[in-house]
């Protein structure tokens, strides 16, 4: 792509309304434009990236046995008002009526949808467990919406919801998505810890909140540092291994402050080992048992003839909020340099011919180089453009590709000038490049 | 995929609510569920049908250069003020007051947004063309949504918009949106007919709709019969080129009843062939020049110092309503036969192995033919359930993979029952198989 005819209206200076780096940098590079308080557009740069992610999470979804499907964003208020959420739910429910005056509202989340499609399509416990999963929009209406994609009115999510027979079979599928957060952050090269978490508004007594360090975050966190070292590497899809994954993350204190108590973190975790700091969620888990199935009457013929209500869990990722969160753990705001993580960088590679008027050399080079990388499935960035050197340099390290090539006039010979953004220039062949990218790419 | 596993509530009758044979199919085999009026749950066959279609439009939609955004579902009213559209909208506009008492709404269309877009971003000439395009949900509040997924209240969409610098620049745009229209419907195996037709509530002079014949359709088409024998096939995304290929198009009377004629149709087109028939819109384009631009002042800077509104069309596409469309055409309701087209089908082939208890023979053949096709990418569902044959086949005759392959007790030796859906049974080889549906699927 020449960035000439990207669709990316750059800004000279951080954004004063901006307050936090994921904000700041979303704007001033153009991946985001706010069309009204805490609700954006998502221009070519911050969508691509946005795709990526949600892309990561699906896979993730699919590789438990999650099935896919999709749930509208305007729902009718009657099944609200089954499950006693309807009052409770408060200002931050987007109310609407019709035209026919019939009370709808824009989902804040779908406990209540999900439980309606399944109490009215399956009867038997011999179809469970089911874990159905959808990625849409949602909107709670914030009193004060703020830092950009992080806190937004209209915003990108996935959940998922699991249906089993009983609390043993629930904490398996619980567990299954406690495995597939770890390996979908992993992937989005984020180091999330899962801490013990209030249910809130969703209810029930099991939950844990899937946590990223960061100084700008709001949720605040107690935890042993030795959670740190952790991983889920050789957990298997399966019912024993599962339950060994979750006891050895839950060996470590690691709670909310919701769920602080100091007594039992001072006994818990000896002084070198303690770590108070921020964080921020980018995904929450909750088992609540039949508190939706009850209320709305879904439930499953048993064996043995009886009927039961379908116990269930939900499992939400912030779609669009990742976006913000990976620019809060990976941007060197100081030095103005972010590098995106391969697995979701808009580009792979920037390409950066210096040129002059009428000296294309550099630029049918970098063209060249291109041509060569399309064949590899390298995704480039070409800065076509007549700005100086330093100011491409310096817009290249805002848009973040991993990987930068300068291509000087006096370029030539089979070395090219590569670097990881951000890191020393070395020079090696064009070749050496494109193995070096696509060993990045497959370790994913 | 295991059908047992399936997320999938089939009925045993067509449902007595649906009128049109699209919606009947949609319901009894459990590819939608309605939440309320005109909106629908997407479950998993049908949201798997759905991004297909997504999929090839968002190919055809790039491949002539346009970018891809996304805008939000909720638009604040100020935007159509300035383009005077926010009283003339009516109640088909589902106007929202949010906590703060701010008039917003769930956008119909997309106009207004994207020029406060073009206008907040670029400025000069230079940056022109753009081509920007998105998918996403858009809510109309009909007053009477009928049809399923065809006239519902909740939809998907993917709408383009084209920014130009001269009238002739933008016809340019138009042509190429012209082009990729006729590819997409092509790699959806359906013949859309671009038809001149009113602008309506978009404004502009120019409009074609592309409309598929189907009874069940409710655009009434005067056209001549030619135009069914022509193709894009040799056409180059090049402005020449393009404008051949329209006017081959337009060389045919080929209009919607708005636009009719009873005199100039009798004129243009002798007696053997007129076709006065009805169809199913799946595509409007339009060019309205500076209709938004000058209302909301989005102008760019000359080569000569002057200033200029851009000028723009929008292209639209109803994705959700083509999954309903694609059965419209296909659907044999008289013999309960569908057969998807390939490029979008939910499971390209079925395996039905005869289950009986204490006798997995046949279901464990099917599972080693599974592997075979998993290591060809060919997605399969095997129907292990005990039911008995003939209800297997019906079933996924209504499920409509375009292949079909029976697996007996006495099947042995390499050659397998194999069928096109609805078609007679030969016995070929998996090998064979294989090579079929990789060929098909090559070819799209």
């Amino acid at each position: 792509m020449l960035l000439s005819k990207l669709f990316i209206p750059i800004l000279k200076n951080n954004p004063s309304e901006a307050k936090i780096k994921s904000h700041q940098l979303m704007l001033r590079v153009g991946m985001i434009k706010q069309s009204s308080a805490g609700i954006y557009s998502w221009l070519p740069l911050g969508f691509k990236v946005m795709k990526k992610i949600e892309e990561i999470v699906r896979q993730e979804q699919n590789k438990i046995g999650a099935q896919e499907i999709l749930m509208p964003t305007i729902q009718s208020s009657e099944i609200w008002k089954e499950s006693g959420r309807y009052e409770d739910y408060g200002e931050e429910m987007l109310r609407i009526k019709d035209r026919q005056n019939r009370d709808m509202l824009y989902g804040p989340t779908n406990e209540e949808q999900v439980t309606e499609i399944f109490r009215s399509s399956l009867k038997s416990y011999k179809s469970l467990p089911q874990l159905l999963y959808h990625i849409q929009w949602k909107f709670r209406d914030e009193i004060r919406p703020r830092f950009g994609v992080m806190r937004g009115r209209e915003f990108y999510m996935k959940d998922a919801y699991s249906f089993d027979i009983s609390d043993e079979e629930a904490f398996y599928s619980y567990n299954k998505f406690f495995l597939s957060y770890l390996r979908t952050f992993k992937r989005l090269s984020l180091t999330a810890i899962p801490m013990a978490a209030d249910t809130g508004p969703i209810g029930g007594n099991l939950s844990h909140e899937f946590i990223i360090l960061a100084d700008t975050g709001e949720s605040k966190i107690f935890t042993d540092k030795r959670i740190f070292d952790l991983n889920s590497n050789d957990t298997e899809l399966e019912k024993n291994s599962l339950r060994q994954m979750r006891k050895k993350y839950e060996k470590y204190y690691s709670v909310t402050d919701e769920k602080f108590n100091k007594e039992e973190f001072e006994k818990a975790v000896s002084e070198e080992n303690r770590l108070i700091t921020k964080g921020i969620e980018v995904g929450h888990i909750f088992y609540f048992g039949d508190k939706y199935s009850k209320a709305m009457n879904a439930s499953v013929d048993l064996p043995g003839g009886k009927k039961d209500f379908v116990k269930m869990g939900s499992y939400g990722i912030g779609v669009s909020r990742l976006v913000g969160a990976i620019i809060e753990a990976k941007y060197d705001d100081k030095n103005e340099i972010m590098k995106w993580p391969l697995s979701v960088a808009p580009y792979d590679i920037a390409l950066v011919p210096m040129i002059n008027k009428n000296d294309t050399a550099a630029l049918d080079k970098a063209n060249n180089i291109n041509k060569e990388l399309i064949k590899n499935n390298i995704d480039a960035l070409i800065d076509d453009t007549e700005e100086n050197f330093s100011s491409k340099i310096k817009k290249m390290n805002l848009i973040g590709a991993p990987y930068q090539v300068i291509i000087g006039k006096k370029s030539d010979g089979d070395l090219l000038e590569f670097k990881e953004t951000g890191k020393q220039t070395q020079n090696i062949s064009l070749k050496k490049i494109v193995e070096i990218i696509k060993k990045q790419k497959n370790s994913n």
